[in-house]
């Protein structure tokens, strides 16, 4: 079993690149110029460009829904923020094609590479020097009597929360069969690494670095003060049952969900299929905690 | 690399167990009567007993020193607190002979079995059927002018703190030769997974279960209210340069230590030394948890 | 302006007690023994008894709804939880009458007199030696557009948080007409120091003395790390203005609420009707957080 | 009681002004210039200058000891950061004179004027324009046997902490002759609310608004995850008995302090002697912490 997030050697993480897809976050005509200049620059270079269907309508490039167009692409440029590339992480599935997350704003956690910065680091991406890392995720299925109600792929985090705004709820949660703790509480999350800074760290979890395989279990507003954040290894087989009358909320990723009622289990384990993403070629880890969290340096 | 502590089979865990050593807390007369009947019963079953000088005081049993009784035994019984295990844990050194905790008052987190339990647990380790966790440890150097004024073997943490009680210390921290941050705060702990429920939990970090191997960085009383406790990966190579003029402390499983200065380094890595710890055949690690944390169950 | 909540003369506390209700959380049909028992009581003392709904149901008592009852009885009797203490709180609304706690399970923060020591408080409730505390409430009016959607009254909380589920909400938030701070995140709880043990405490807050008059503000799972909550002057004009597109849900000692969107408003003063709470005469307040949290004594 | 600090009225903070302290933060060479420009600027308009010790050291201009200056003038001018202004307050002891604060470097939390700003602020003072708060402070007094080691008076905050570096102390904790707790920690603060931007903050406690008169009690790293930082009302009878073996060293806004044993007890009340200091008359107590902190606004 690996023992943590590996960085990819450039033959494992890349096939030859020959083809490129371009999705972009929806509602974005200001980005229409950017697009086209992206598309314009890889054709240049010979590459074959699809776009997404929020890309398509900018530029007027042929477009492809995204979970199609992932299959036929060695490449997928995301522009966007760190919900764009979620989201477009989730319709890549489980094809081992690397994403570069471009921010069009502000640097974000998974979109480690802003616009000015795209050129140059495709240059890089394209020559094979980028840094593919191969990010976990959580296989998460919601049960109820033994059938079950959906199965999701999750790069952040999947988080159960009360429906009912007013009460706390049950969570009985287990790790390979053992009773781990019930939290009563206002909700639980369970996050990857990656998601460590999302979600979980406005619940009070801390920042778990990517490059380590594990489950961080953060409760939110639990009712109980000795509950603190769980850090769980990457075997683990993680068990959640609802125990209370209320409603429950299941969402996976902060972008889809499903209802839950009492006796309902959400049970998580290591995807087999990791999220290839490519680093930024011009900050590190750290320097982009630093960057985010105003942290000072000497 | 390993990924995670694992549980040692019971061929790798032990050596057959001929000779084995008791290790009793200072100053516990009033335990007399339990370690002489552990030794009885060890005794009679054939097994040479070596007590440390705890134990020989208030026995009157041949004794040595516990680092020198570690090299000749094949098993290690400590009965005290988590504070006697850390220290026997030091003696022990490398040598890779297993360490059964029994708590002479109430559980410990490294000392999972009661006096009560002492002599089932016995039978089963003694019968090649207890679990055995190899749990990782920090390998500790502190480094001045390029040379080594001490170096620590740590099962739970190491800890940096100010001497001087009325000021902040800056500390400025690089893992695998990139800066972290400059922690400006009134210490920071650098614990295993095993420390994590010790000094680190009342400093606001999570708990890390022992089966994961990792590093966790948690500053004490941060200056700067966006540091969070930080989990790294177990390959990091830590160094910690002190950078404030206020004398520094360094302290190793609160037991041992060293003062710091402007300048020195303190270099963290995972020891290739893990301490083998005999579990509990009676509670399981969330036992353990809800125990002492008083967490409500179903 | 009175600096701290008063704990109350005994002549200023009390009408001669001629009239008493008798209030019963709903659908406890096991309990109809103990009102039966307290109703007994009572009459054989000369007193008049006017049960609520709840009461009157499992004992057949004459009844009366809880909102009318207020107005003819001198002392209200809850038996219940803190939820049934803050029901009847709200209904007893503006009239001055003191509100005797029992708890029908383990002891709450609101209703810290046991079933086992009711007979014994009420005796010293008759002579005139209990404690009366006037406990501060908060008056909560949403806006909308210069009108007035609702207005409420807090003895815990007044909580705007997200109604979607997946998205964080931004709250404006003023204090005597300047900006406090604009929070991002999943909600907002302005509590009162008796609120400070409820729901705020889950959400990370400090614990208030009810002695002192003041407003919490604490922000859930804030998306900025540097937030903290806040303790603000009885003085305090607080406006909170939802500044997300999200829908916002505002919900008042978790039992009452109203829907909020865009550029609604919710502001919150010292309400001049505080409740008149009786003390426990058998544990100081101290007692009652060292038994509810486990809080260890020399 | 007055219920919360107040504002206040010129004609109450200010005796006509005719003589100006000037104290500088000592080791400020190239503040030389600034204070020459401070008191040519003082002594155009008429007002006798004073300089302390440091001041007159870099200007060459008549001086005296801060606790022999203070006694003598109208106004005290601080130009340093906050530990300069909490020792010059220090200093002031219990005479009522008003304390200007003037940042050196970046803006304080009690240095709320910056050095451009000094004249434009001067200016107001002098017109009777200046708000004055009357900061609450604590008497603290250090107890051994019956007698009295030491008494100290603390605008931010009094703070127990272990003096031997391993080990946590025991602090029982009594209020108005009650017992609150006793606290397994490495240490206690109670601080005023001027201190609950300090030390109080790093060790995980509220912010507190000036403006209310309350006593904070922030554990530092304790053991119990239960314990809270708790709000008292300034009416509050604080005592704290060492009931540990460890040495425990209690240290007053940071800079003075003293050592104590296992029996000492340390008394805080609210002090007679409240600090007054003269408000930035160009940003709010808000927009000062949105700026220290980093807050985001709309």
């Amino acid at each position: 079993m690996p023992s943590e997030n590996r960085t990819l050697k450039p033959d494992e993480a890349f096939h030859p690149i020959r083809a490129v897809g371009v999705c972009l976050k929806p509602a974005q005509p200001q980005a229409a110029g950017a697009v086209r200049g992206l598309v314009k620059w890889l054709e240049q270079r010979g590459l074959r460009v699809i776009a997404d269907e929020e890309a398509g309508e900018v530029t007027g490039h042929p477009s492809q829904p995204r979970s199609l167009l992932a299959g036929q692409v060695d490449l997928v440029i995301v522009l966007g923020g760190d919900g764009t590339l979620l989201s477009v992480a989730r319709a890549v599935s489980d094809r081992p094609v690397p994403i570069l997350g471009v921010n069009l704003g502000t640097l974000g956690f998974l979109t480690e590479v802003t616009l000015d910065e795209l050129f140059a680091a495709l240059e890089l991406v394209l020559a094979g020097k980028a840094r593919v890392e191969a990010r976990m995720r959580l296989d998460v299925r919601a049960l109820r009597d033994q059938g079950e109600l959906g199965r999701f792929l999750a790069l952040n985090d999947a988080v159960l929360t009360k429906a009912d705004l007013a009460r706390m709820i049950d969570l009985e949660t287990r790790a390979d069969g053992g009773e781990v703790t019930t939290y009563h509480a206002d909700g639980l999350i369970v996050a990857t690494p990656t998601g460590s800074t999302a979600y979980s760290l406005s619940a009070g979890g801390p920042i778990v670095l990517p490059e380590l395989e594990a489950f961080l279990l953060t409760p939110i507003c639990p009712h109980t003060l000795t509950q603190r954040p769980l850090v769980l290894p990457h075997s683990s087989q993680i068990e959640i049952c609802v125990r209370s009358r209320n409603e429950v909320q299941l969402t996976v990723d902060g972008q889809e969900g499903i209802a839950l009622r009492e006796g309902d289990v959400v049970a998580v384990r290591r995807s087999d299929h990791p999220v290839r993403l490519i680093a930024s070629p011009f900050r590190s880890r750290f320097e982009i905690l630093r960057e985010k969290f105003h942290w000072g340096t000497r």
